[in-house]
């Protein structure tokens, strides 16, 4: 593989010394980018997906009009169930809709195994695309929904506010969930395993549901899935990033997972769950996506203190650990970027990020 | 004022001796009973808050069907903005709306001052009415949102999904946000002492949208405005419960907030909370609601997870601190029950965490 240009985001997620720290927004190919909205205008969210040449030219996009450290494959987690045979459709207003939710065994039964490599091979040639366009300049992320977060689609069929079918089915036919799963999980590690081999230089696992279990279910049904996805993925060295919104007793399980990066939400202090987990893992986050509704100096401000709080927490796992490391954090929000943020900020949010983080790798530095 | 026949749940927040732990269930009184389906059915949500007899009535009803040991007064935390001058309405599907929400100074100057005792009598007129036909059976809790949660819903008018409104004013705004609070939390102290004043045994404070700041955001603008509260209340030696939901990072800054009792939702371990926090506050929680759904043998599994995570805890603060304490847990769900749950289910569990607490206590007393 060639040598990536900026390849500050991958050296960060192994926790090797970087002179600042890298950046990307979550959601960053998406609705607040004017560009992004004139091809929406002309094709619908699927399609997009389904398309290599469109899919990369809005991954690219945030490269170009951001400046941000690192393209992520513009996708849809809910692929997966829609290859395993699920129709799904993307309604105005409502999100995404599977009509025939996945609720007892013969339902489950009709859940045909997939190939990603063949299931899927839009996602691969878009990275393909992507890949060759990108022309190096920054690393490309794949990604994949968690199993637990595509097995709550699958029984909802839609967005939910209190997740009574899922929960239902994981108290009351555990067994059934759990053979779900374990499908899921494998289709997850296969399609990870295939996005590498296509050219991704990372993959994230978004578990964007762990977080409305308890800490006792989160191990059982989500954690245990994410373990097994990366013990048995195929990859070389590439990063895993796993980020479990909502989640908040389980980092040092998480910190033990096999995954090299940890996505924080906002809802935590960057530098507590640092001095918690130690220095193992990278730490991805957490900015509060709201703040980019917030006028520069705020913006700037918020930056600053989550980038001081990290550090904070590298010094003093250095001094009692004899090791710290000023690096190993990716910044990024707690949560994907809003459709109704200026562009502007979100520019203005990436260099401050870039601009603060030098002065203070700089101080830092052994 | 007469002595309660059962003052288990009162006992369990000031950390006394108990032989059972206590056990409530927030949104006891709603729509899982038929008993309050038919008086709905003949009422509108607000006509029930408003009418003491009709909410006295409801408020009662868990107690005689599914057997808790605390009844918490009908009512609606948005009574106070609307008392404020802000026309709210119920809408079926959307839930609570206000018309024209808080949104500059302008609208902030509108809201009047409020006096509890006379703009707020229906509640106590209520608490007057519960008291009575409750005949000191059990204790009565009164309520408020907190400031925070309250200005919430004040600035985004309904529901929210990201919570842009509240979030844009106290990131651009954050003098008018804080002028709101104080103006709020004057109104809720007074609010509480009033409901106190009228026969409530016991206050909780429903900080509902707690989580969905960072910590350092939650330190400013909630739990600034709840110790401003707990510290201006009048009040004898009546516990005070603070339920922030979704805030996790907190406990520690909570626990010395002058709260007796902190309310705790299901995404943490009850013991986990307790080792931490030590033994100067009770806790109160935490099942998922949606165990509700699960069959019997399912809830009362989960009913002993967390009775003997918390007296696992209770053991170890004992063993470290010198003085530990088997009491200072009340039983509750983590949320509020669900509308579909079985009555069946609701009754179970209550039994349960008699049964099994019982056993506990004197395997536990010293």
């Amino acid at each position: 593989m060639n040598k990536i240009e900026n390849d500050l985001f991958l050296r960060a997620c192994k926790r090797l010394p970087v002179d600042r720290t890298p950046v990307w927004i979550m959601r960053q190919a998406g609705r607040y980018l004017p560009e992004y909205r004139a091809i929406r205008q002309k094709y619908d969210f699927l399609t997009l997906c389904k398309t290599p040449d469109l899919a990369a030219e809005v991954t690219i996009q945030p490269v170009d009009i951001i400046g941000v450290d690192a393209a992520i494959i513009f996708s849809d987690i809910l692929v997966i169930p829609e290859a395993m045979g699920m129709a799904l459709s993307i309604e105005d207003g409502t999100g995404p809709v599977f009509a025939k939710p996945i609720r007892d065994e013969s339902d489950a039964a009709s859940l045909k195994d997939i190939d990603p490599g063949t299931d899927l091979k839009f996602v691969m040639d878009a990275l393909s695309v992507t890949k060759k366009e990108l022309n190096n300049r920054v690393p490309v992320i794949g990604f994949s929904g968690s199993p637990w977060t595509l097995l709550t689609y699958m029984v909802e069929g839609r967005g939910s506010k209190n997740f009574s079918q899922v929960k239902s089915l994981i108290f009351r036919n555990p067994k059934l969930a759990h053979k779900l799963l374990e499908k899921l999980a494998k289709a997850v590690a296969g399609y990870l395993s295939a996005q590498l081999e296509s050219g991704a230089n990372a993959v994230q696992i978004f578990d964007t549901w762990g977080g409305i279990l308890s800490p006792e279910d989160y191990r059982e049904f989500s954690l245990e899935y994410i373990k097994m996805i990366i013990a048995s993925m195929k990859k070389n060295d590439e990063p895993v990033i796993v980020f479990s919104k909502g989640v908040h007793q389980s980092f040092s399980e998480l910190a033990s997972s096999g995954a090299d990066v940890i996505g924080l939400d906002w809802t935590v202090d960057i530098g507590t769950v640092k001095r918690q987990i130690g220095n193992d893992v990278a730490l991805q986050g957490n900015m509060d996506p709201t703040v980019l509704y917030a006028d520069k100096a705020k913006i700037k401000k918020e930056v600053k203190r989550i980038l001081q709080s990290y550090a904070n927490a590298a010094n003093d796992n250095r001094d009692s650990a004899g090791s710290g490391n000023s690096g190993g954090h990716i910044f990024n929000l707690g949560h994907g970027i809003l459709p109704d943020i200026e562009p502007e900020n979100a520019r203005a949010f990436v260099e401050f990020v870039k601009e603060e983080s030098i002065k203070q790798h700089s101080a830092i530095a052994v």
